[in-house]
């Protein structure tokens, strides 16, 4: 009935509109009292829906959570990509081979684009550790990570590319060696009480990775 | 009474006993229901104890997550160094310098090694959602990560010596990444539905990081 009145497209945005607030209430009902504890119920009325709501866009509680992941990811990932793309068109040496100093500065840079978000920290810990004990959700998980190594790749070897720089390793071997050394040093930097941007210091042995696994591409 | 008829020691000994019954009950228990879950009568039924028995080994289930993990690394420590002896005792290039083929298959057979335990990958991954959630669980955690890294960076610095290769980047910052890229493939192991003995493939991540980052030491 009022859909029937509402102008093309406006249903589809507001069923938008509802899974994202339930995603994001469902995030935050997670960090509180983790993912086992939370209620269907209890993300619905974070959100300010019904229950039938939740199941006209999610199937289960297990679809919420990769669809959290699913949405942190494409965030994340669009932010590097604009950071990084900032960062080279003012930091990319206009025809000269990139020096070393140059290289190390613009990696320090890409860093400094990083916020910690604890929330997030706990609910990949949470997740995984449900994955780890479901053989169906591991498989699904395990898909998500490849996702995820893929498209950051992709972007880190265009990064690199542009500025005559190039991985000493196989581009997904190189990117999930550096995803797992930045997850790590979130992981420590929140264990020590950290808020929420990260120091040079704390991200010291990511920096340090990335410039063992890069070599600079011969002249031509 | 039946303490002073003991030998002297045997009092300590049982103690140990004990103490050891009810770590190796408590990491199973942890297991199958979570570190929240288990109570500390599920733990000491396990163990064939009374409550009173846990009390006079620890002062909290928190003091008996510590007491496992020191646990786990103290075992893995010696296991990784026994292993690594005998493999140099064998591969050791009498006088020669060690060739980039000869630390390959060094490094292969180290990795080779590890036996995949998923218990433990469990309830690190618990232990790691709890300290993120409590400051004083994550003080001493942080420290506990600390001391791994500085026993395993000896060890590693010193059979690295032994072969005329060292580390790129200073000793503790290199095996902190390796620590890291070994736990990530384990767990991609585990996610993966993989059993008890990762493959070469399982590992190529943690091999090519070695390799990237040693050198050999420049010939006197």
């Amino acid at each position: 009935m009022s859909t029937a009145e509402q102008p093309p497209g406006a249903a589809l945005r507001s069923r938008e509109h509802t899974r994202e607030k339930l995603i994001d209430a469902a995030f935050e009902v997670f960090a509180e009292v983790g993912l086992n504890a939370a209620s269907v119920e209890q993300i619905t009325e974070r959100a300010g829906f019904t229950r039938g709501a939740f199941y006209s866009n999610f199937d289960s509680k297990v679809e919420l959570f990769f669809a959290i992941a699913d949405d942190k990811y494409t965030r994340a990932s669009e932010g590097l990509q604009s950071g990084v793309d900032a960062i080279l068109a003012e930091a990319l040496p206009a025809g000269h081979p990139i020096t070393a100093d140059a290289l190390e500065t613009i990696v320090t840079r890409v860093l400094g684009l990083t916020v910690v978000d604890s929330k997030l920290a706990l609910f990949e810990s949470e997740f995984e550790a449900l994955a780890l004990r479901d053989r169906d959700i591991a498989t699904r998980y395990a898909g998500h990570l490849r996702e995820v190594v893929a498209g950051l790749a992709g972007l880190l070897e265009g990064a690199l590319a542009r500025i005559g720089v190039r991985f000493l390793l196989p581009a997904e071997q190189a990117t999930r060696l550096l995803i797992t050394a930045y997850t790590a040093a979130m992981k420590t930097h929140l264990l020590s009480g950290g808020g929420d941007q990260p120091s040079v210091a704390d991200l010291a042995d990511v920096a340090a990775l990335a410039l063992v696994l890069t070599e600079r591409m011969p002249e031509r």
